[in-house]
């Protein structure tokens, strides 16, 4: 089969891939759809130390063999990313998406989805509502990822967010805060990004050279939510949450470590909250229910053959969703 | 009177000092007994920019006068230190202890315990029950902090939890900690301080060279405490938590600035909780109940004229507390 591969920092596409093979419990599916994401760009540029394989984990496919569960064969569906090992305290625990010995679908230890075929257990696959297009169901994985934050920090009508960041993540996860009638505020640096969210009906700042935050960090939010992945941005972030209020770090940072003042965090009691995959289902049905408008993000869609070219094109300054089809 | 006043990075005992002055609704108050923390050692080093006044916060004194509130005068008290300015939005919403304007006793704009006489706000005071030492009630402050740890991380029986840092807020930390019958370990490097939790049937693990951090990492806590105030205590405590977990952030850190992998923070979606003053009613209770234990922590005592040399005692290796009786 194709597959676009990720080989000492370089991705090329290969026509001569063996297709996964599928044990009891796994699903080989076709992939329809994929789309790249900022993480994609990070494992080129080396984040996570070295993983080789297939790239990508945003995917919506079609399971055409599925070992003993034959059900599933023809469901069109997208898919969890981690297989945790089932074993360890954090499985038994239902933590098996952080699992240490983890596969991580196109990410860690497993082929992912710029292929013609991908597997997974079929523990991780949601079919997808009949009425939800591709270019739509694509967008499951960020928008459960964007969900997360409802998980992990409640936010009620009555509080002040800000969401920091308007690329591909932001501008989900923007909607997804909105959905919560509090009183939000988007800062990014882009206004044909930022416009997106204007045409929805969210308050939406421009801040090129940090004037805006100035006058912004005069009324802190209760809860921020950052989503750059650069220390500007978290340092932004920071100035932004009010004391004994909440940070969510929604992005991975390329460089990893930053120079973060705990001191502060302690005399504030700010709450800093990690957060990552989210669940899948409530995504499926905002997606089907038209509650998150996804079309306006897709900017490019590319031949798998032309991978290559179409993660140049999202690593572009100003690029929201690459789409890859297979 | 006499007070020990921080000028130019020193401290000096003065016998001139001006009795502070008290309007309505504050109350003067004399001091029988004052406590050393790890915050005053850390003004001394230049922490906080240069405050300049009389040193000291935790404390037992007398009321003496409240011009307006007579029924305060002659009770025996305790008093939070942060006076916020009651007009702003965070006073507004009953966050006066953050209050960007906020006096702090002997911290901010506020002249401290270590002196005769101190002013506060009757607002800020609590009654000492009759039945409590000076010695007791002088840990009212420190105690109350090391509480605020449960308004924040909720502790339950199931929960495995670490407190890392045997100082004086570790150990008045450990106690708390316990209370909530969880699976306690607390990591120190000093066999004598951490002697004082085994006798109390907490568990304990000497850990110098980070060998026994080593064997304890893979029984990662739900919640771990940091309570050293260093770069090296804040790499252990975050090696302890696990995915998902919540790290209390209990103690300032010296130099203000920490590398911090924020993306592993993403990754394992660990929770930071700074956690800074807490509430003194439980704090009375506990100590007047003798749930908490408090006078094996005192190791020396002087009087107010020797401070500079009670403050070089405190500051040794060692040592936990030392008070200061005017």
């Amino acid at each position: 089969m194709r597959a676009a591969v990720l080989e000492n920092g370089r991705v090329a596409v290969r026509h001569d891939f063996p297709t996964p093979s599928v044990d009891a419990g796994e699903a080989l599916i076709r992939v329809r759809l994929a789309g790249i994401c900022a993480t994609d760009l990070q494992l080129l540029a080396g984040y996570k130390g070295g993983y080789q394989g297939v790239l990508g984990h945003e995917f919506v496919g079609e399971v055409v063999a599925a070992p003993g569960q034959e059900a599933w064969v023809g469901q069109r569906v997208v898919g969890e990313l981690n297989v945790g090992c089932g074993r360890c305290e954090l499985c038994r625990r239902g933590l098996a998406k952080h699992c240490r010995q983890r596969q991580s679908l196109g990410i860690i230890g497993r082929d992912g989805a710029f292929a013609d075929y991908l597997a997974l257990p079929v523990a991780n696959l949601h079919p997808v509502p009949p009425t939800l297009s591709d270019e739509a169901a694509v967008f499951a994985e960020p928008l459960a990822a964007a969900l997360e934050i409802l998980e992990q920090a409640p936010i009620s009508p009555s509080m002040r967010v800000y969401v920091v960041g308007d690329g591909r993540l932001g501008l989900l996860i923007a909607q997804v805060v909105a959905m919560t009638g509090c009183d939000l505020m988007v800062v990014g640096r882009h206004v044909h990004k930022l416009a997106l969210l204007d045409d929805l009906g969210i308050r939406t700042q421009v801040d090129v050279d940090g004037s805006a935050l100035e006058r912004l960090a005069h009324l802190t939010g209760d809860v921020v939510v950052e989503a750059t992945g650069s220390a500007a941005g978290f340092a932004a972030a920071r100035r932004l949450v009010r004391p004994q209020g909440t940070l969510v770090l929604k992005s991975t940072f390329a460089g990893g470590k930053v120079d973060v003042d705990l001191s502060s965090l302690v005399v504030d009691e700010v709450t800093l909250v990690g957060s990552r995959c989210g669940p899948f289902e409530p995504a499926l049905r905002l997606l089907a229910q038209g509650a998150v408008i996804v079309e306006p993000l897709i900017h490019a869609r590319y031949d798998l053959d032309d991978c290559e070219t179409a993660l140049d094109h999202a690593a572009r300054k100003g690029v929201l969703k690459v789409l890859v089809t297979p």
